[in-house]
């Protein structure tokens, strides 16, 4: 995908994709408020809340992860009937499809229990991304920037929709609650990256610096669990919170409900992230380990 | 209620009363274990997973909060059919009723997404209940001992099917994990809370303080809505985390979605406590306001 000048049309901005974090979900009634936070781009502004039964329930999603749900199978299994499959289809027929999608550019937003900080997690290495995260990790020094295992189209993500745009994901906070600093913080970014695009839609694109620290992730790690699947171990303490710091081999990782740590044994240095997400003990993640890269925005 | 030596004869220990309170879940099954950590007592000693329908679902609770189920009025009421209606019927079968309770002692295991620290919740102001208390005060600096506004046996929590005892609240901690730091210290409320009270039952009490302070529950203060209910303001980020500080005529409590700063109104210097509760919003409570006494246990 090539852009030109004014190429970005259309730009689509998605809270409650999970019904339970709430940031994204009054972010987007804070922007369809009147007068619209939104009018006046270059471009064409779209909101959406995502995953309105979940929402109501305050529930992260009431039959399947909705954010798991785009991958280009599942998206044309027309087997898959329940809630979330169909909502997703539904999604995907107003902001992609991903081959020629409507929505130029997707923001996601989400939350999470683990220390994220303002993480911005890119749809692709598509260049546009990385001038526009490199943007943003100057704003403030909590942003971090991160690219999944599947940094690309082929991931299950509704961000995966679009080669451009992310998702971003603010922490620590508890699911099913708003918390001032985080909202906005959220506000700024979603903002920033509106004039960002607009810009660079105008062939005035805002300064960036010339190298950019993205975490990619390698693999995640389960909790020590027994034969019946029950977690044996916590996060350490010692690791808690700690998300984007080195974790060196040797380092502790885990602690049992005995009392006793449970080492890290990679042989290289590693930079965890979304360390203790409640959302991802049913899918067996504990942490993500990422490597840290400079890549030329 | 006159206690005389010996006279506790049976202690219950709960946890999972709220399904996705992880800490009192794990406790319990921690407690469970061989060899029995709460063997050898001059008491007998037993567990109990309040909800497991919640805690496979991972919810709070599956059709009402069990913890507001065991008013005397509901648990006479046969035509309350749901499924926390009639469990609460069943564990006031086990642990009470609360004219004659076989539990004579009820410690109930909760976590908070508000900075509770370890907080002990009285079932009532009895004696027992003031000198365990008052001991507990003494173990870490984070314990803080609250009254609810009704702080007796017509309070429709699981604590009230008898009036010694009572519920453990730390935080903060979102809904859904664990916390290493906060597990290993409910433990060690939950073992020092049998160590107080063996030592009381063999007439050989552990030293206490002469005075105990005592958060007492005033009223509760609901989010700012309009008139459809919808939240139009966040608690303000300079209150969020300040559970147990002082806050005073003038200081801020909420923060609109555009900006502004909500003060707090009152005459008088007031504690707030269960600020930004995740499981309050439904409640209509932003935070409970109380009072600091102090007693003589």
């Amino acid at each position: 995908m090539n852009l030109l000048s004014g190429s970005i049309r259309r730009v689509a901005i998605v809270g409650g994709t999970h019904g339970n974090e709430l940031t994204g979900i009054y972010t987007i009634e804070n922007l369809n408020r009147c007068p619209h936070p939104i009018d006046g781009y270059s471009f064409e502004c779209m909101t959406l809340l995502a995953n309105p039964k979940a929402i109501a329930a305050n529930r992260r999603y009431i039959d399947r992860d909705l954010n798991r749900c785009f991958g280009n199978a599942d998206l044309s299994n027309l087997d898959l009937t329940n809630y979330e499959d169909i909502l997703a289809k539904e999604i995907a027929a107003k902001l992609g499809p991903k081959d020629r999608p409507r929505a130029d550019v997707i923001i996601d937003l989400h939350t999470s229990t683990s220390n994220m900080g303002l993480t911005i997690l890119l749809s692709s290495k598509h260049p546009f991304n990385l001038r526009l995260a490199a943007y943003l990790s100057t704003l403030h020094p909590d942003v971090r920037v991160c690219c999944g295992i599947q940094c690309n189209q082929d991931a299950p993500m509704l961000r995966s929709l679009s080669p451009l745009g992310c998702t971003i994901e603010v922490g620590a906070i508890a699911q099913g609650i708003l918390n001032a600093d985080l909202f906005d913080k959220t506000q700024m970014l979603v903002r920033e990256t509106l004039n960002y695009i607009d810009a660079e839609n105008q062939s005035k694109p805002l300064p960036i610096p010339t190298g950019l620290t993205v975490y990619q992730t390698l693999s995640s790690v389960d909790y020590p669990r027994d034969s019946s699947g029950k977690i044996e171990a916590m996060i350490h303490p010692k690791l808690q919170f700690q998300d984007y710091q080195p974790l060196q081999p040797g380092d502790p990782m885990f602690w049992t409900f005995t009392g006793e740590s449970i080492l890290y044994q990679g042989e290289y240095t590693v930079f965890p992230i979304f360390i203790n997400e409640a959302a991802y003990y049913e899918k067996g993640i504990a942490m993500s380990l990422t490597e840290k890269l400079v890549l030329q925005p």
